[in-house]
């Protein structure tokens, strides 16, 4: 096969490179390894056959990438089941509470807020575009967000606040990340609240039909550009020319975008081999680890006793649970994710004793009924082969400021995106539509 | 090809554990990637045609299981070049030296002294069988080693020296790599001072004709057992076979040892894919990063001016530089390294540009007939497809913690060997044969 680009995975950033770059009128073929487009974005099926994703779901206020795609692509969202109380166990302490704060000692609510505070602030001096640069990158970078949250934050709630809300926006723990990267990732998202929030945040809205449908549409636009089945395994490259090998085929093109998680790029062979700033970078950044369960009731009964379905838990697994309900309103659906640490005690389970403790979790939270769900429906990305963690890759100590500027810049003929690659939500599904446009721009630029 | 065990990789712990296996009537084959053994062990021409070690190159008391080898084998060892003063340059004074200390101001004496006395007490205490059950693990392994050092030496040159000799034992920074690796890595080397010193240390002697002389021999004693050219892409396998793909020929076998540095073995294709553990973990053990320097003068006239070729400095990229001299006295060769972020900038750098600051470096170290030499052999082992770093791989923050047992825990048929597996001087030529030896037993024990 030829064509002029030639773009590796078929992922959102993938896709609307190959889209951006067909419309300016260049030939472009996209090399997918699995047997289906979407990547990180999946629907599963919920018994009765709607769909329930599986992967990432969500979009919010200031998104506007992925809001501005969806619009484009005919499809709707709506909102997330955000009514009733919320529940919270932090420090020993369960509260049901409405609004945004839960009820805590007034040590650990002024703790939370001060440390949140200070995050935000912190963010503001990074530049989203090169956080390499900001004004104390060196001894920002020099250290995990973990001895950050512990130098700032100063109670036991607040730290278990903190690291909570660490592994629900990384899957990672604040010991596994640069406390660089931490304050970049809250400053691409425009602050704290905007990533942790559901009504006004990352976790406001779904898309009807179940998020992959853009992935979908995306594919459907591109008819058989798009090559399922091929994994690349190979890169040959000049500075005019790439060559890229999979079992199936064999693709020459003018340019490559490599649309892959950073640890997965740096699994394809590249001849010659890459600069060793960039091989040192993909080295540096490994994925999160999430295994994400969605618990299916026939009806959403934690709504009739005026709970939302939100729970948060400094002392459970399952710490992280959402209502996913669909838009129909039944089957009633919890979603929640076994993050971090938690995924490794998980994933260490066989699945039976796996659902167990997921049951009990939400049984503690919601009471008995959670224990009788009609579907159980997990997916373990780390054991994917094409994806190796979820929701994203983060960069470990040190990274950003040896290796930061390799994130973007192209080599030779091959451009990079990925929602790592982002400067505007970085780690979500708009910045995987960011990194598209973006890279499709650069090759634009090349091919003329 | 069939065997009971194929290797993949010739360096010193493949060739360890396939002589191990066949002295134990056991049929290997080592499949390595380059034309040519010893990984990186890898012995240079110097002018006139002797060798000179481009890769690891140093032994020393303590590190039992190669100073076996190079017995066994027939080869020798001689003492590294370590008369006459050092010289030192930590926190804006140079001093020029005898003995193990650099005159520093007294504080700085006793910031180092202190430093040290607490890291190797730190260091007793962790269990180099399983770093992760340390009292302490957790708190440690979530800060960098970089905040270790800023907590615990409080002077300007201690910390600098701190620094130095991080980047000089690991060609990494102390802020890229888990405090708790940092403990373990001076706990498998029995302290601090076998790391760092010269003589009574780990940089003691050398192996005459070259280090990579004893890769060639163990080469020697496999004959064509050892196929060259030969990379590994993919390694299908069940609980009893496997098969290696490489695009020269396909290997079928019981078991297989994997011998490249983690990194590396991330970058093969398992089918089925590695469990998450596994996985996450070879994420996260990134390469160091060194350019090595030999620089050759028609002889060792530093030795001449009283000095021994040793020196330090805090505001060098070249910071780390001994005498690299034969065994017969001449040519006259300085070695030095440019480690960790001096890499980086170096890297960057044209080959002039590049040589003109180490010249620059030595001629401030040793005076204006360091400017001339009559050759410079320079090696980027990050830019070496089959090694992508060195001196080894270090552990990220939270790594040992959350993945560490996944370190040397057989998949299936699939046993791990590499100098990163060892429990004794991990990271070092004795490590590496230490971890050949471990595989050879785990996959002699499976196959009978």
């Amino acid at each position: 096969m030829e064509a002029d680009v030639a773009i590796v995975g078929a992922g959102a950033a993938g896709l609307v490179a190959a889209r951006d770059l067909v419309r300016d009128g260049h030939d472009a073929v996209v090399l997918e390894a699995r047997d289906r487009v979407g990547g990180r974005l999946l629907n599963g099926e919920l018994p009765g056959g709607g769909p329930i994703e599986v992967g990432g779901q969500w979009v919010g206020p200031g998104q506007d990438e992925v809001l501005a795609l969806i619009r484009e692509l005919g499809l709707s969202t709506y909102p997330t089941y955000d009514e009733g109380r919320h529940i919270a166990e932090f420090g020993g302490r369960r509260s049901a509470y409405k609004g945004r704060v839960p009820r805590l000692s007034p040590a650990a609510i002024l703790d939370i807020g001060q440390g949140s505070a200070r995050l935000d602030r912190l963010a503001r001096r990074v530049p989203v575009d090169e956080p390499w640069a900001a004004a104390h990158a060196a001894r920002l970078d020099g250290a995990t967000f973990g001895t950050w949250i512990r130098r700032n934050l100063h109670t036991r709630a607040g730290r278990s606040f903190m690291r909570l809300i660490t592994q629900a926006v990384f899957a990672a723990e604040p010991d596994d990340m640069s406390a660089l990267w931490a304050a970049f990732y809250v400053a691409s998202a425009g602050g704290l609240d905007p990533l942790i929030e559901t009504t006004g945040g990352a976790q406001q809205d779904r898309v009807s039909g179940g998020s992959q449908r853009i992935a979908l549409a995306l594919a459907g636009e591109l008819g058989d550009r798009v090559v399922l089945d091929a994994p690349v395994t190979e890169i040959e490259w000049t500075d005019g020319s790439v060559r890229l090998r999979t079992p199936r085929a064999e693709v020459r093109a003018r340019r490559a975008v490599i649309a892959v998680p950073p640890p997965l790029a740096a699994r394809i062979r590249y001849a010659p081999g890459l600069p060793g700033d960039r091989d040192q970078l993909v080295q540096r950044l490994p994925m999160g680890r999430v295994i994400k369960v969605n618990v299916v009731y026939d009806e959403p009964f934690w709504r009739a006793d005026g709970f939302s379905g939100q729970a948060n838990s400094d002392r459970r697994g399952f710490a992280v649970v959402f209502d996913n309900t669909p838009e129909s309103g039944a089957p009633g659906v919890l979603v929640g994710f076994l993050e971090g640490r938690h995924a490794d005690a998980a994933a260490r389970l066989d699945p039976a004793a796996r659902r167990e403790r997921v049951l009990a979790d939400l049984a503690g939270y919601f009471g008995p009924r959670a224990r009788d769900p009609i579907a159980f429906i997990e997916r373990d990305w780390a054991e994917e082969e094409y994806s190796r963690g979820c929701y994203g890759a983060f960069a470990t100590p040190g990274t950003l400021t040896r290796f930061g500027p390799a994130l973007r810049r192209p080599v030779g003929p091959l451009h990079w995106a990925g929602t790592e690659t982002a400067t505007r939500w970085a780690g979500y599904m708009d910045g995987a539509v960011e990194s598209g446009h973006r890279a499709a721009r650069e090759v634009a630029a090349a091919l003329t």
